[in-house]
């Protein structure tokens, strides 16, 4: 009974070393020292190389080392019925709360202005009539912590999700009807989306048209939820006004971009929130232990909605 | 039964109509239209004129036009008996939890870091190892606000106050030791505390030799909370490794202050938080009704704590 943790992209030993400081029993493997493949019972994906899962068939369960899953659900070789899960903690959920929120009053407050102001010795007390309106669209473990923080600070609130559903007393919307509405009230669009064909390319002309001039949006889902050109064109118009990015179509983003020497366009590296090998041991080392008593996964997806 | 409004430094006159427009019957004065002066009952005071108080002989108590009062407490002519109160609301307060929070969260996940990465086409992933410590002066209204949004964020908040009580499920020191040991644990140190005899100068060189190196003080309470020499030193030494401040001795702080160009200091001019005309009205609408009908003002202050 084997773990392996497939990670092209990074070095993982440090965190199969978490992983083995909380459970010295278990057999963690690395990608590509995978041993013996039929002794591999739950495999936890980041990026895994095409045709990986063919050779696994001892396998019962899968992870993403992320929040998202879209690199599993459409790995053509993953079995129908195999149980996928996720890794999305406290911890997660709140670095990424954290980052929203100063970002969000960070520049509805003006405090880069302040900073060019100090440069220059000039003296302006400037604070905002209101709050903002924040909408976040996604009410997810990420989504409904941002929504706390911000509630904590009385700033107004509202959702959107697919199914409506939202943390008590909080105004949620679904449907394009209610997407459009939402974006009209917000002074900061947020997307906290999980990424599926049903949510690619949501943040695009249509929904642009609906945004407040003045208004930004903020896309710290997946790149492919936004439709660049789109977002050039939108800001051109000041519909949204401004953007805050952390996530593109292509990462790193080519420094060719028209985003990197956009005015409107702020820049954060695929940063906003990272799970940490403390919180990925704890939270794999429980669902290995889940899968191997015949229980599901932490955080299992609901396939037919691909998150 | 007049209320007099005393605002020299500026004009009240918005605020004069958000107070009539609340409560139309209300005889409201604006200094230095003050009309018959013994029929004023209450007066509302910023940075009131010397001798101002000994004409009011019909006063059944004063506020202060925002949350602090050492203004009127310093006042000769204040008679020893008259009760004091302040305008602290519910926005203000969220207000500067906003912006202690955006200061905080923006500074340790280097967001200013990222911009001018951005504009030199570079791509460097990055996130804290872990949330910072936030040591929070003051357990009033400001301080309990910005505590409660920090633990929403599930960020480590410990508090000090002059009687060690605060907010539920917050630990809050006291006393010279806990002071210096809530600095030697804080990533952040914020000045949240009334100025009173007691508090000014608090953050010394004595205070700063407790800190962490790599540490960061905020001040967004009153300028002669800081010894502003000792800061100057202490991040030479890089106890504290920076500073952001909002308040300062002299404002505007002189375009010469070494603040000004200092690489380590922030500065944003005295506006964290300011009290806007319409809770301002609210509050004094309320706190006038109490004083006339023979009750303590909103926020009756302590005048032998000074707050």
């Amino acid at each position: 009974m084997s773990l392996l943790i497939v990670t092209p992209d990074r070095d993982s030993s440090e965190l199969a070393a978490e992983i083995q400081a909380r459970d010295p029993d278990l057999d963690v493997r690395l990608w590509p020292n995978s041993g013996a493949l039929e002794e591999i019972r739950f495999a936890v994906l980041w990026q895994q190389p095409a045709g990986l899962l063919r050779g696994l068939g001892g396998l019962l369960a899968v992870s993403s080392l992320g929040a998202g899953v879209e690199h599993v659900l459409t790995d053509p070789d993953l079995p129908p019925d195999l149980p996928v899960g996720r890794l999305a903690g406290r911890r997660l959920a709140a670095d990424m709360a954290g980052y929203v929120v100063a970002q969000v009053l960070g520049h509805w407050r003006g405090l880069a202005d302040f900073r060019s102001q100090q440069a220059r010795a000039e003296w302006r007390p400037w604070t905002p009539a209101r709050p903002p309106r924040v909408g976040l669209l996604g009410m997810g473990a990420m989504g409904t912590a941002t929504a706390t923080a911000l509630q904590a600070l009385d700033v107004p609130v509202r959702g959107f999700s697919r199914s409506g559903r939202g943390p008590d007393g909080l105004s949620v919307a679904s449907g394009r009807a209610g997407l459009e509405e939402l974006a009209g009230w917000s002074d900061y669009l947020v997307c906290l989306l999980p990424l599926t064909p049903d949510t690619r390319g949501l943040l695009n002309a249509r929904l642009f048209a609906s945004m407040q001039p003045g208004s930004v949006v903020i896309n710290v889902g997946r790149g492919p939820h936004l439709v660049e050109a789109d977002l050039i064109a939108g800001l051109a118009r000041g519909q949204p006004a401004a953007a805050i990015l952390d996530v593109f179509e292509e990462e790193p983003l080519p420094p060719s971009h028209p985003f990197c020497s956009h005015p409107a366009v702020s820049i954060t590296p695929h940063c906003a929130s990272i799970t940490s090998d403390q919180e990925a041991a704890e939270l794999i080392v429980e669902s290995y232990r889940r899968v191997v008593a015949g229980q599901l996964p932490l955080r299992p997806v609901d396939r037919t909605h691909g998150y």
